[in-house]
């Protein structure tokens, strides 16, 4: 099996695994407990928080651990404004993940003015972000990194242009797909909101995180006992937890190393494919290598997907969140036709080796070759 | 280590963990995903979502997977609530988890009715309940079995005595403690909600259930992929779920012996109480024997939770949950004075012995020895 299809999720690291099952039968202690075993459990906790937001530069008081990304997202944006409690004005894109994008459209039907910001020319540009703020703006979302074609939104320029324009307006970040492989310092630029994910790093899938800073207004979605400091209540998922914390450490450790890897292999396999008819290569250039969008408009995605599975071959066409609907952020790059009918996402990692892109492209070459496909054939 | 504190959490089981361990390590694909490996992870969870949901007789495609227990309680409440959409009564019980409590304080701020029904002579009675239903109750929840006390709620006469006054009052279960020790089958009451928790029946934190009967209003808290049905949206916590799967279905295989043998143990250390100066057993007679909750008034709560730390004895005062704070519970039941300030909650599973409450009872004998200690001169 060949696995290249890293952004929808990444097989735990064996050290990571291995922390979390040590949780599960030695350490499996409530962290809310008053004796020895549970001490040892928030000592625990405690220390994963820490190699969490140090990824990011942030205080490790202000980490607060969630279920997942989407959580995280959401949090950030409901948490905040049932806190503020007015009606105000959301910015955001249009290429942003279903977790920004579907609780701004549930925020839209709840009254609150939401400027969705498309991409121009295939980019998010700044300015066009600045421009949409007013003395109503509450909170602008942008994601760092976009999950299907490795766009690097310029974040840091938003961050400062929002702030001068209205220093009032709450900053919240989806980074993650950008967590641990792309460096982000929160020292470096005023952001208020930092949403991460564990199984984006080599870690178990239903553990996440959201940094709130200090001073920012925040109302829980969910009661209960006193955990994650109020902002997330519930019994800890210590394992999940645990592992995060490792597979953070993990990522920080070799996050230069890891970059250039994936950049060698994504420079790999940009050259590859200049040898194959008609295909094209949706991702910008200076993107995050870890992502590579491609499409092959001689078949289908559907088509393409089909024999990638017969070949036990991982690879998408979206989002695996969209679950095979047509990517939203395709059509927002502005691409058309076959060739948005073709699109492929290739979620390269630490994992991958030129081998497995060599055999990769052979199936893509051979296909070609047995089914007789042409470029002009099928325009 | 002695660990007696099995209603706060318990000790991962070996295969269990193993599955866990598995899933991340061999399994690590995203079930949304369109390959092989994708669709080998949704079966999985599949096959786990009927394990979770044949404890209770629940149809399969009913059971929602959560990130825990809190997280189904609110969902429960709030869900629905939202989907009504209209300020009604809301009736439950003084004696609930903080995750129903704190979620039906803040539905009061929100202008909710909603009513608190006190035990009686430390129990809670069905007539009750039903007594405060009216024409406008939208939602009763009232849980099954009490985590501090081990009390066994009526929910079958509270569940049949509501319908039958207003028919269009949602039922909603806290189930947490009682899943997996107690035979609950939906077939024989009319529950709309059930509650679980995968934590309490020695699998992994970070994960639970909520079961929603089809029909049932319901609108979800959190946005973004489709998973769960969009009940509960956002990457599955896979290694959890299936942990959650293997852990329900060892419970329900040994449903009657487990609780024959906790049963024994409860009446050992009950045998063995009687020996003690002073002490009171709090817990109903006829409660779930997996609690003992009992007042040791020679010392206070907390010079008891030391001595046992010092002893590396796990116990509590009361709920993790509660970290500390005086139980509601007990002071709902009535208990005052020095017998509400020295409580203590053993929680008994199916991994303790009678060697280790011997040693248990042991430390008390000796702590009244070593103190010189008599009930009287602490009144």
């Amino acid at each position: 099996m060949i696995y290249l299809d890293n952004c929808a999720t990444t097989a735990v690291d064996e050290d990571v695994a291995y922390a979390a099952f040590e949780m599960m039968r030695k350490f499996y202690g409530n962290p809310s407990s008053p004796y020895g075993l549970g001490r040892e459990v928030l000592r625990r906790v405690t220390e994963a928080r820490h190699q969490v937001a140090q990824v990011i530069g942030a205080p490790t008081e202000r980490l607060f651990f969630t279920s997942g990304g989407t959580e995280a997202n959401n949090l950030a944006l409901q948490g905040t404004l049932a806190a503020l409690n007015k009606k105000g004005r959301i910015i955001t894109t249009t290429i942003e993940h279903a977790s920004i994008l579907d609780t701004c459209k549930y925020l839209k039907k709840q009254k609150y003015d939401v400027v969705f910001v498309p991409p121009q020319n295939g980019r998010i540009h700044a300015k066009d972000i600045i421009d949409a703020v007013d003395e109503n703006t509450q909170i602008v979302s942008v994601m760092a990194v976009n999950n299907e074609s490795g766009e690097i939104l310029p974040i840091k320029e938003i961050a400062k242009g929002i702030k001068k324009k209205n220093p009032r307006v709450i900053f919240h970040c989806d980074c993650v797909q950008a967590y641990g492989k792309l460096l982000l310092n929160l020292n470096e630029m005023p952001i208020d909101m930092v949403s991460m994910s564990a199984h984006k790093i080599y870690a178990p899938k239903g553990c996440g995180a959201l940094y709130i800073k200090e001073g920012v207004p925040f109302m829980p979605l969910v009661y209960g006992g006193k955990q994650e400091s109020v902002i997330r209540p519930g019994t800890e998922n210590t394992a999940g937890i645990i592992a995060f914390g490792k597979a953070a450490n993990n990522a920080l450790k070799n996050i230069r190393k890891d970059w250039e890897y994936v950049s060698e292999l994504n420079r790999y396999l940009r050259e590859a494919l200049k040898t194959i008819e008609g295909a094209v290569i949706n991702s910008p250039e200076d993107g995050m290598p870890y992502v590579l969008n491609i499409s092959l408009p001689v078949l289908s995605t559907e088509e393409w997907l089909h024999i990638f599975r017969m070949n036990n071959i991982c690879v998408s066409g979206s989002s695996a969140c969209g679950r095979g609907e047509k990517s939203h952020v395709i059509r927002e790059m502005g691409i058309t036709g076959k060739r948005a009918d073709s699109v492929l996402r290739i979620g390269l990692g630490k994992k991958n080796t030129k081998e497995e892109l060599d055999i990769f492209m052979n199936l893509i070459k051979n296909t070609y070759k047995e089914r007789n496909l042409n470029y002009e054939q099928n325009q």
